[in-house]
């Protein structure tokens, strides 16, 4: 049945994800803040500083009133930044009149709080404003999935009604969703793989190969699992989409951010030039810090994890503190 | 100590090992069939079929006699194609004359009997003339190897003393081993992932992108798993350097033969010029028989295996089998 979706974000995630939905013939608008983006969406069909070479279906309506955007919405999709959900959730609690399924396809951990994007937006968003939260994440670049490329990804919720909802929403040939109820651990996979792929993209830079990327995505899967077992998470998630699926498109792709700006430290840059760069959030950045400070507070060993914050946060050589993480000593692989 | 190792196999894996050897220190002996490979090695110090723009260390000796090769070897390193291992152990057997320690660095299962390399070469090597069968794998281009760039792998043995000695012969600063005692998980972890390798190729040749890479891998991941746990491996092998590793070396790297055989699969060329254009063996398509029949055998799901098993030997068409595979319903990611 044709839904009506508010998409809350007009990036290159948001746009791609808008596109699935308006391929599967449901009634959607994208909202976002920049007026000239919206014109552009509305009259160009096109999104160029997010998705260049990307011509968006005349269906895609965009707006910047986010009470236009939600009115009646039947789902309503977060998919901002990770320092943005609450503020944007506020909003929308104010101008929200009905009970729509919430969804969110943002990945990172609040700063300071270290919360969940759900977590914050089952806070914000009282019960009569929503039914469930959902989870859609899983490996996917928007590029790809813009151009119509085979993309397998997961929707998460505790209720597997739901699940399945944003399952039927979504699903089509090449958009495959599968179900999962383990919402910690597919929200934490999301998050922390960033992390990982800035290490890879920083071995990548440092001019190291592909044995060495073989070696950090296997023992960031491991530290990620360590740290999503200790915060309730299952450990089966990390072996599928949400874990090995994650690092597998993250750590070996231009595509992603994340090791874009990991190679550029590697080759030396600073952060802020890495950032000023990219021109587009880098959640690993943020989530490096948070994960880093949930790894203390809950003695989790997470080597990788404590490189890229000592290169980022406390300006530490990266060639010096990555050759020490390769090299250090290790035995058998259930030190891993 | 100094030890007096045979490396059986003078491929691109048997040098780039006994280089790392030579750099621990060792007396290494190269033993390989073809008489200008072995005056190439011992008079120009290259070996340019296999690692063409290395030149190797002076002290590595090559020898075509068997006998020469092991005479009282500390230690035995057999590294030659599957196909060759139970041909290779039966001549060994009938030139050795101490009891050396047996490792193996092959990827693969016997065609008709389903063995795993460590199963052949006990069989073959009576007690007398072997201490105990250790498996050497692991996430490792050879031609990285050669150039000392950082690589992590596994040294298996039921009896962890005998991984221990494996793992102190090869260690070193860019050669890093982790020891093991799930043998038949690494071995098949090793030799399977040579399947989904194809696939991912095949996948890229068809002109698909990163997020069904992604998709490919972790799908394929847990396949691996099912017939590795129903044949005994530890399924916790799979999350580690032989799985996920192992996996992330081969599926996205032009240096794996694997995925290159797989990758002109996709383009439309038949087994039988791929096979041709390659010049070495390509271990994945007869493990893929293999690992069919054994699936078929213990009633395990393997729709990856089934299906480069189809292209391959039973003359489907790659574009067809693989978009059935790709759109195949699935809908939770327990059902993976």
């Amino acid at each position: 049945m044709k839904q009506k979706v508010a998409v809350l974000g007009a990036g290159s995630w948001g746009t791609a994800l808008a596109m699935v939905l308006i391929e599967n013939g449901h009634d959607v608008t994208i909202w976002g803040h920049h007026p000239e983006q919206i014109t552009e969406i509305n009259e160009n069909h096109t999104n160029k500083r997010y998705l260049s070479d990307v011509q968006l279906p005349e269906e895609l309506k965009a707006t910047s009133e986010l009470e236009v955007c939600v009115k009646d919405a039947d789902a309503v999709l977060f998919v901002v930044p990770t320092k943005a959900i609450r503020n944007v959730a506020q909003k929308f609690v104010e101008v929200c009149h009905n009970q729509p399924v919430i969804i969110h396809a943002s990945k990172g951990l609040e700063q300071e709080t270290h919360k969940r994007i759900s977590e914050i937006l089952i806070e914000e968003i009282p019960e009569n404003k929503r039914k469930d939260v959902v989870v859609l994440s899983g490996p996917s670049h928007a590029e790809e999935v813009a151009v119509k490329d085979v993309t397998t990804i997961t929707a998460a919720a505790k209720n597997l009604e739901n699940a399945e909802y944003v399952q039927k929403l979504f699903s089509n040939e090449y958009f495959r969703i599968y179900t999962n109820q383990d919402v910690i651990g597919v929200e934490l996979g999301a998050a922390l793989k960033n992390i990982i792929a800035l290490g890879s993209g920083a071995l990548h830079g440092l001019g190291y190969g592909d044995n060495a990327r073989a070696a950090i995505m296997t023992r960031g899967l491991a530290e990620i699992s360590r740290l999503g077992v200790a915060m309730g998470a299952d450990p089966l998630t990390f072996i599928g989409l949400s874990g090995v699926g994650d690092l597998a498109v993250t750590c070996t792709s231009v595509h992603s951010r994340n090791w874009r700006a990991g190679d550029l430290l590697g080759k030396g840059q600073s952060l802020e030039n890495v950032l000023e760069n990219m021109g587009m959030i880098v959640e690993g950045v943020s989530t490096t810090k948070a994960a880093y400070e949930l790894s203390r507070d809950l003695k989790i060993d997470m080597p990788i994890t404590e490189t890229i914050y000592k290169v980022i946060y406390e300006n530490e050589e990266v060639n010096k503190v990555v050759k020490e993480i390769m090299l250090r000593e290790h035995k058998s692989e259930q030190e891993f």
